[in-house]
């Protein structure tokens, strides 16, 4: 009896989450490629929020987002011509200008203004392009997710990269925002023994849920440790904070714990992770690394790149393996929360209620 | 306005109209094989209009086709034994007549009578194989679909083919009847830039919708001008003819015009389409090439055949990438139709009531 | 007339048959893996009567089986680590004993106690291992189905071997009590054109269900005639026999009848044909041979086990291409059975009952 008193304060209250079926939120902005994704007049394709989106830079190098499908007969217009500004159908040869109104058909004499392909509001701060494909009165109305820092090089070294994991957006960024699957998951690229054991904090700041790790003192993964020349006793600070369905953003502060107190230096690296759903069963993610050492030393920055990825390929391993699971065990199965889900909990709970409310 | 009146007329109205979730026509002729298809003794397995179907080809010549499934415990006769014009089950030895019917079980002393295969009425107009999987009573009261200058060789030279798309066989006659695609979809093999543009008319001939497009002066695409050395002005004149749901034809007739009047000859080039639904997601394209110029030249012959090819691999590249969409893209999508669509939705609509009336 | 009277008796009634949709049978022991699938420390992932299964030893040599998928966030505990006789989460390092209940949460300070994987009893009768999925409160009272023969090797050659087939248990537990197809799919391997047509016999004995087959005199196949040097006149006298869902034997005599009677011996060779559903297309399936002559020759023994796993393979050709017609063929389709169904139609009725009466 005095257990389950102990115990249950520890337990989360996770009814009403968020998970794989629960519709998409549109009002929202989402990353929809890498500028370098978009070479001019080269339409790329995207499954985005469930639906087949076209991309391509015109001429004036601006972003165009429509609908990947010919309103005449389906046909997919990232498989089309971009001829100028505008956008020729492959099949019948169609041709939309970047509003996605007909400007031409070939068999007839006028265009009908009915045909009409759908268009997205695009944002570029590269090396991100954003899109919005929520209700059109209120993309103006709602600003960028704030990573400013990683689009705007001054002061850090930046990488990009992507992947594409068959897993929904909703667990990525629960994994995201529990950060004490280091030790298990990660233990072999930036985990270490000690980390999920670390104190941490959960708190709301504005709409931002914040989830702040001390793990002090501490040795520094081979991946950090090298590259600073950190090989002793080290503080790792991390905060990790959900921002929108589009954006999480991992903070870290590196600390020498064997120097005097005032010869420390914050050492820094973040990672704006950019979260878009395709369907219900992938999510495509982006993210952009920067830091604030050795900035200059390609090689370096190189390694610590291959290092994440490779911390990456181990969450796409997890959510995957989860995600497949859930698909294919028809067994009933109520899956249950700890301390540590207070954040991710609070995110789904949250998910779940604004899809609820755009789709009421 | 004076656009939106003007556009009117050119918009056609598209409702009723058939597509993948159609169900198949069965009281029509459809080519299951070609003739060479078929090795006496050796079962061939086909999937038609939803149906597993088996065919062989009997010590007297005859083809025999029926269900691809024995009636004991369902396993597919056409990876069973022919042994005379009798098919034994490949897993207890059942044998059944050309006819269907139980003939002998092997572990038992007679022959169930209810023990029987299903099988189908086949006409064999060389190279093609015709089958009927319609109404028992109404295979004689209908006439092979009118292609006898395919399956005659007098004056024609003659090439076979087949392939199979991922496409509803819907699609795949739309795609038949509108050739203003050539000039996009086909720029790179059959197609010339002013074909699209070029005038045609629509109208029915008794039950065959008719589609008649004169390009003139032209250019001849390489696949026609080299054999024919017809390299400067030229008319292309191009007769799209849908008779019934397994068949289309394209005829053409090729003239030089810069000899003088009475010094032209009408080349011709015709295409049997013989289309044959397997489901909803899948089209068997059998081919009749009959040309009437370089008939003996076996290599002009060839490349010919190979051009005409690389065009049917477009045309299953834009049916494939539009049912890929169709399928795949959840969001509510209404697709409309311009002039040149006019034989199109009159021949999907046919389909539609066919269908209709046929499983009422 | 006369005929319908003689056919008549030879049909079988084949109404309330399981097939691929009945539900699993819980209450009954199925063979999980191997003994030696099971190395320690290691653990294994099993898909069983449509859960996804963990089995592992612990340090003393036990087997313990728990469902694979963490009560935390569904990751797969089979791609875990076990430490000692616990399993610890790959993901989030969360502990279990191997009775399933949680024993550490990283993250917090006391495990919560209704956080708990569900296990399953194990029994291991090597080389099998057996499990228990249905009521826990049944398993002491439910003996393992008996083949004892088939787990001390005392006087046997064992041989064991273990293959996945796209098909309902079902059809195979149906194909091993209908010998009669060794004439025909078997043709190649172990069967001989009148092994059919020989007299045979079904019936009761206790609970299970017993097909007895005297082909003699007869010719054995080369698989059995090399090893006994017995290519003249033979007695093969087969007994099937089903005893559960997880079990079926078929025992087989061999005599030489060119010797004076005097002087015949019995050979035997004896194969467990132990059965476990996966889910509704798949069905795992394990053997064990046991063979009383030339025991001591590996080469002859090997011989042996590779013509029977390619009869084994030949049956997996049959069951995958039913399974797979059965599933695509949406026409509506009834089958039916011939005397030889008997055993099989009682063991299908049996198990259609079973199943619906524990999912009553």
């Amino acid at each position: 009896m005095a257990t389950a008193l102990a115990t249950k304060p520890e337990m989360i209250q996770d009814d009403g989450l968020a998970d794989e079926d629960t519709p998409f939120i549109f009002n929202a902005w989402y990353v929809a490629c890498l500028s370098d994704d978009l070479e001019t007049g080269k339409p790329l394709a995207r499954k985005l929020l469930g639906v087949n989106v076209m991309l391509y830079r015109t001429s004036s190098g601006e972003v165009v987002a429509m609908r990947d499908r010919c309103p005449h007969r389906s046909f997919p217009l990232s498989a089309s011509t971009v001829e100028g500004d505008d956008v020729v159908c492959g099949y019948h040869g169609i041709r939309y200008g970047p509003d996605g109104a007909c400007k031409a058909v070939p068999t007839q004499k006028h265009a009908p203004r009915a045909m009409r392909v759908q268009t997205y509001t695009v944002r570029e701060t590269s090396p991100l392009v954003w899109i919005w494909m929520g209700d059109p009165l209120r993309d103006n109305k709602t600003p960028l997710p704030p990573c400013g820092w990683a689009t705007d090089a001054e002061g850090w070294a930046l990488s990009t990269g992507s992947m594409t994991l068959n897993a929904s957006y909703v667990f990525l960024h629960e994994n995201l925002l529990d950060l004490s699957h280091l030790s298990f998951l990660h233990k072999n690229t930036f985990g270490t023994p000690d980390y999920a054991a670390a104190p941490f904090s959960t708190e709301l700041s504005g709409d931002a849920i914040v989830v702040r790790r001390v793990v002090a003192p501490t040795r520094l993964p081979v991946l950090y440790a090298d590259p600073l020349d950190m090989h002793g006793n080290a503080a790792r600070i991390v905060t990790s904070t959900y921002y929108s369905p589009g954006l999480s953003v991992s903070a870290v502060i590196l600390q020498n714990l064997d120097l005097p107190q005032e010869a420390r230096t914050d050492h820094h690296i973040r990672t704006a992770q950019l979260v878009t759903p395709q369907d219900k069963n992938n999510v495509l993610y982006h993210f952009v690394i920067a830091r604030d050492f050795v900035k200059d030393d390609a090689r370096t920055g190189n390694d610590i790149l291959v290092g994440i990825k490779a911390a990456f390929d181990e969450d796409a391993f997890a959510l995957e393996s989860l995600a497949r699971i859930r698909r294919e065990d028809g067994t009933p199965f109520a899956e249950r929360s700890i301390s540590s889900d207070k954040a991710g909990v609070m995110l789904r709970r949250r998910l779940r209620a604004e899809a609820e409310a755009e789709h009421a």
